[in-house]
């Protein structure tokens, strides 16, 4: 099995809250140590999108299997002043803690709805309750991203989208997993090195307004930019004046490759920069747009009929501007004791949370489109064949069983699915509901661990 | 001088876009490589902000001081396609390429207006260019953090605020390098352990709801909590029934440190649980909300008088939700060659830069109150003491000079400007614009670069 890529930047056990902490010392002091299974799910939907596309599930695993306090992790912990009256035996736990349990995860690249677990750990519960934050963390960007990626890929309809927004991140840790993220959903690629490097994405890239502006002049610029790579010319032409500028290129003849506009009108632009080319017999060079993109203007931009053949998508891609947070949570749904399973339930106003160990079965209608979900007890449905669950076991006994799939093996997953849910869900404005119910024994379970909370309280 | 702290992450040099290489390797083939001058600076306040507050100078400075690239990286670019006929000597030049040049910038926990500044670099255009990328991703980051922080802050009116945000910030390196910014602009620390050992940040949390839902009852889990942790019992006690865990709470007695509410409607539940406490004569325990919280929504329960004494917000603030990307950009302002200064401008629709080296003062008004910035050519006003100048040398020829400000200093820094801008620009809702102006040997500068480069076209 290929193991996981040991280049993914290492994540500290210590990125987790302090009450993930906290609560292990507390369970630890009190004994309590069984088994317990949490679910990450989001809640809903952001209102502005019909699904998510699943992503950082790798990352997540890595982090899983290489979760390890170091000494100096585990000096911080014991200098902090709400741990000095604890049994230091806690802290040689903790430093010799690994994750010894099962985790279950929908691949990503994967179509999901509101309440739909994710990934599923079933391991003693301070293993389990000190993965929380980090799971989060990196399951809920990196599903904003790629649903956000989608979208941007399915408005250019067919011509590239190349990821732009190292700059705009959220720091360069969002940079870099973002990148993944959005060439996983569809992107062409990345502008971004460092993903390039560690991920195995295309890059791309050639020149900035400074390159220009160091020079005297355009022409020049762009003839010392040639003569350097002379198989890889495209051309930024806005730097001064964009017309101006294409005739510059233009007279460059077809070692020009392509130019690119990164301001001003580009529905207007892209139509008179590819006459100027097209008069100077420049019919194969490519027009690249950039410059505060999103899935809206590319939309508007390819139904007026501008003629960009590709586009650059930075600030709005790599944030998911419209929708820039995520409703993922961190669940306890089950714990066991001697082998007795017991169902959790949360209470809270509008934040009620469903029991037990889950399979989520997508279901196929006659004409081979999915028509429904069901979210359901585990294996519960496993006999009917016309069902497919999402949730595979990746980790079993904190070791991987089952081979990742690489990158391109996702994106042939998700473009499978692109065309096995109704077309009307991918409508990049109009918000359709996807069908998913609960099962049967589903709502038994939530129904019996309700009840018998209330009956503790009376 | 203190060292800069080398517990920050390191940012790797291969951290950068493609083009930033393929720019680098076009200007050594030219033997274009003289000294350049750019600028960070922000085109435009967010509709949603009166002001930034500067923040992620400490991290910039640490990356420009540590830029190196590795064997790895030198070899992941020699074996893209881009480069196969690229004299190798640039990658021998790359490879031992550091950082030789001069750093000013505007202090951390600076207000700040469109176009002003924050960081300028001068030296050899090679090394400056590459820098580009991971100074706007750390910048713009930070900054924006930074502002949303102070207004959060501000909106609880002295109520201690807590960064919660690790799980729904943009990934594992967000949620690390937005704690220190939030605590920066004054929140009172975070929950984020990673962030509280970096930099040495206030850490806070006791306890989530599953620790509540792996015991049998809510009274057995608050109980063995307080047995584990005596001196810090703050219990969270919406799992269920808000109120009926506000009653279980109090049983424990003056124990108890502090309850904290997650969901439902805070206004009304913090004053029954308030009153549930204080019948219970526990008036001293406090009462932390947490759950979607942000400035709008903690200014309208402090102003109906919620008896809640610390806030805990997530989501909104590491991810400044209404405003969630910046507008940095960094361009090209000035080239050298054989000492002659040339300043450069791009004149794209706009997107018009300022060209040459600047210094930005800042005036205060006979009231004591600041009243104007003047973005000036560098050194124009030195000799006005009545005018403060906000950028600083930190690094010269390589070097830093200038000591870096620690976390409570800029804090306080921060807390003088509170108090010296005037009140009508901290107002929340209302946008308010602080005015700026650019010198007019600033603007003899733009006039003439623009002229230049109309003659060139001619």
């Amino acid at each position: 099995m290929r193991p996981i890529d040991e280049s993914y930047s290492r994540i500290p056990a210590l990125f987790t809250d302090l009450y993930e902490i906290t609560m292990a010392a507390a369970y630890w002091d009190n004994k309590l140590n069984s088994i317990a299974t949490f679910d990450l799910f989001f809640r809903e939907l952001h209102p502005k999108r019909n699904f998510f596309v699943t992503a950082g599930i790798e990352q997540a695993l890595n982090y899983i299997l290489n979760l390890k306090f170091d000494n100096d992790e585990i000096e911080y912990l014991r200098n902090l002043e709400i741990f000095q009256n604890i049994n230091p035996d806690f802290f040689d736990y903790l430093s010799n803690l690994h994750f010894s349990g099962t985790v279950r995860a929908i691949s990503e690249g994967t179509f999901i709805f509101s309440n739909e677990p994710v990934l599923e750990i079933t391991a003693p519960i301070i293993e389990a309750q000190i993965l929380e934050t980090a799971l989060l963390s990196i399951i809920n960007f990196e599903t904003m991203v790629a649903s956000k990626a989608v979208r941007v890929v399915r408005a250019a309809q067919g011509r590239m989208v190349v990821e732009f927004g190292a700059r705009r991140a959220h720091g360069p840790g969002a940079a870099v997993a973002g990148a993944r993220a959005a060439c996983l959903a569809g992107c062409a690629g990345t502008s971004n090195l460092e993903a390039g490097m560690l991920y195995n994405l295309p890059v791309y890239g050639t020149i900035a307004h400074s390159f220009i502006m160091a020079h005297d002049d355009e022409l020049t610029a762009f003839k010392e930019f040639a003569k350097t790579f002379p198989q890889h010319v495209i051309l930024l032409i806005d730097t001064y004046d964009t017309l101006e500028g294409a005739r510059l290129a233009a007279r460059l003849g077809n070692i020009v490759k392509g130019v690119r506009l990164d301001s001003g009108d580009l529905l207007s632009l892209s139509n008179e920069v590819r006459k100027i080319l097209d008069d100077a017999d420049l019919k194969e060079t490519k027009i690249m747009a950039s410059g505060d993109l999103n899935e809206s203007r590319i939309q508007e931009l390819m139904n007026a009929g501008a003629p960009i053949d590709m586009f650059g998508v930075g600030s709005e891609l790599i944030t998911s501007k419209d929708a820039p947070t995520m409703t993922g949570v961190y669940k306890l749904v089950e714990t066991e004791e001697s082998g007795k399973r017991h169902a959790r339930i949360k209470l809270s106003t509008d934040k009620k949370t469903l029991p037990g160990r889950k399979q989520v079965y997508r279901n196929r209608g006659p004409d081979g489109l999915y028509k429904m979900d069901i979210i359901s007890e585990e294996g519960e449905y496993d006999s009917d064949k016309s069902l497919e669950p999402l949730l595979r076991t990746y980790i079993l006994n904190g070791q991987l069983i089952e081979e990742l799939p690489k990158l391109p093996q996702i994106r042939s997953h998700l473009d499978n699915q692109l065309k096995s849910f109704p077309e009307s869900l991918m409508q990049l404005k109009k918000r359709v509901k996807y069908p998913t119910k609960l099962s049967e024994r589903l709502k038994d379970v939530r129904r019996d661990a309700t009840k018998e909370h209330e009956e503790w309280k009376n």
